[in-house]
């Protein structure tokens, strides 16, 4: 799995009182202890609460760029702030994300090309999330289409079907799985898929649990990616149990140190 | 989930001793404590070593029968013994378990009728364990079949799709996931299915991982029953969560308590 570290986010408290004294040690740290534990890209998200948000992205991709010279996914829904960090990150970054309406595509699509990243699409649009599988995939369906008209292979696309708290709408894992497994035949090569995992078990009290029973039955039916934890222990080890189990990974008698290793 | 306690074999040690001793009490123990922990039903097996298999299945079960009147699954591959363990536990039993070939077939079916009971067909015939789902599908077909003929309805048919240790074949945990699916449009309406999860950690180091990943895999693939360790805390925990996830088991804010109690 490309595991995508979620806690460079100004969500969280160090990384916002970071990007505001300019102080960039609890950034380096938060790169090097995520890389460590297994992440194979790192996500930027500068906070809702950033004044300047494209100053802030700027600040926050060069002081990632101190310690590593990782794939950044670039989390915003702004144009100008993802053309920055897209400046800065350099080419094969990642951009999180697009929504599934066609003047948004229209926009990332083609900064997709221009700067050689991966687009992450969101199975929403200008009605919505749909409410089952089947409207997901239709959306999968347009975003597919927008990427090969501008000539962005579908492999460089990873749909995401919108997971939302289970404590919200109980019918909507069943919905992501089974558009995880349907976004697989849209195309020959398929685009890739992608979750924000932490979203399932959004102000549950059981997140841990949630998080990795649920990141193991989308592994299970063919996600690619996911935007996680991966200082979470117990969900990268569950994450490695079902790459061995689904023959994705060579069995070793010690499969998690083999897989770090 | 359906839950069979698999504790109650003579493989262990203790239930060994408490056979060859005639002592119930290591038996009452263990069926009390699977069923607090969850098991729905408790699998008994004299194991390997027990030198008259009749009479020792008629000690267990009767021995189980002074602290509960739970369904038991009644597991040997022997006719003789498996007619004394139903006689003893009475109707609502599982029978664990026939193999698809058409005596053996002819044999069990024709138990499960007569002593109102579930029957557990593994997908292996007198070709072996076939090599891939297909092959397991087939097996399950011919099974449904010979059920229909003899008057047992599919939903009293449990099928076995047989995992084998994934150090020893890394491919068929896949294989079995498929079969699982496979097996849910055979018929209208369609059979169980049931696994005995442990086997897919057969002499592996990490077992319990193992166990509870492949068991959220399976129940992400529709899998209804299983012979698991009930008193693994964190495989029953991954089982309830799975439940919750997949919309059978209605989300709580402790959702482990709301679905034990």
């Amino acid at each position: 799995m490309y595991a995508i570290g979620e806690r460079i986010n100004g969500m969280f408290t160090s990384v916002k009182e970071a990007i505001q004294t300019k102080n960039p040690e609890a950034i380096h740290e938060l790169a090097k202890k995520q890389l460590a534990a297994g992440a194979n890209c790192l996500d930027v998200n500068v906070g809702p609460a950033a004044a300047d948000a494209v100053t802030a992205m700027g600040w926050l991709v060069k002081a990632i760029r101190e310690v590593t010279d990782a794939p950044l996914a670039i989390d915003t829904t702004k144009p100008d702030v993802m053309r920055k960090g897209l400046e800065l990150a350099g080419p094969g970054s990642v951009i999180n994300s697009t929504k599934g309406q066609q003047d948004q595509l229209d926009i990332f699509v083609s900064m997709a090309v221009e700067y050689d990243a991966t687009l992450i699409a969101l199975t929403i649009d200008e009605n919505g999330i749909p409410r089952d599988a089947n409207g997901r995939a239709e959306i999968a369906l347009r975003v597919v289409a927008a990427a090969m008209e501008q000539g962005l292979e579908p492999q460089r696309l990873m749909i995401d079907a919108v997971i939302l708290p289970v404590n919200v709408t109980q019918p909507t894992p069943s919905h992501v799985l089974e558009t995880i497994r349907n976004v697989k035949v849209l195309s020959d090569p398929p685009p890739k898929t992608v979750l924000g995992l932490s979203n399932v078990s959004q102000s549950t009290q059981l997140r841990e649990l949630l998080n990795r029973t649920y990141l193991v039955m989308a592994l299970a039916a063919g996600l690619d990616a996911a935007i996680v934890d991966v200082l979470d222990t117990e969900l990268m080890d569950a994450m490695i149990a079902s790459e061995v189990l689904l023959n994705r990974a060579v069995y070793a008698d010690d499969f998690l140190k083999a897989y770090r290793a």
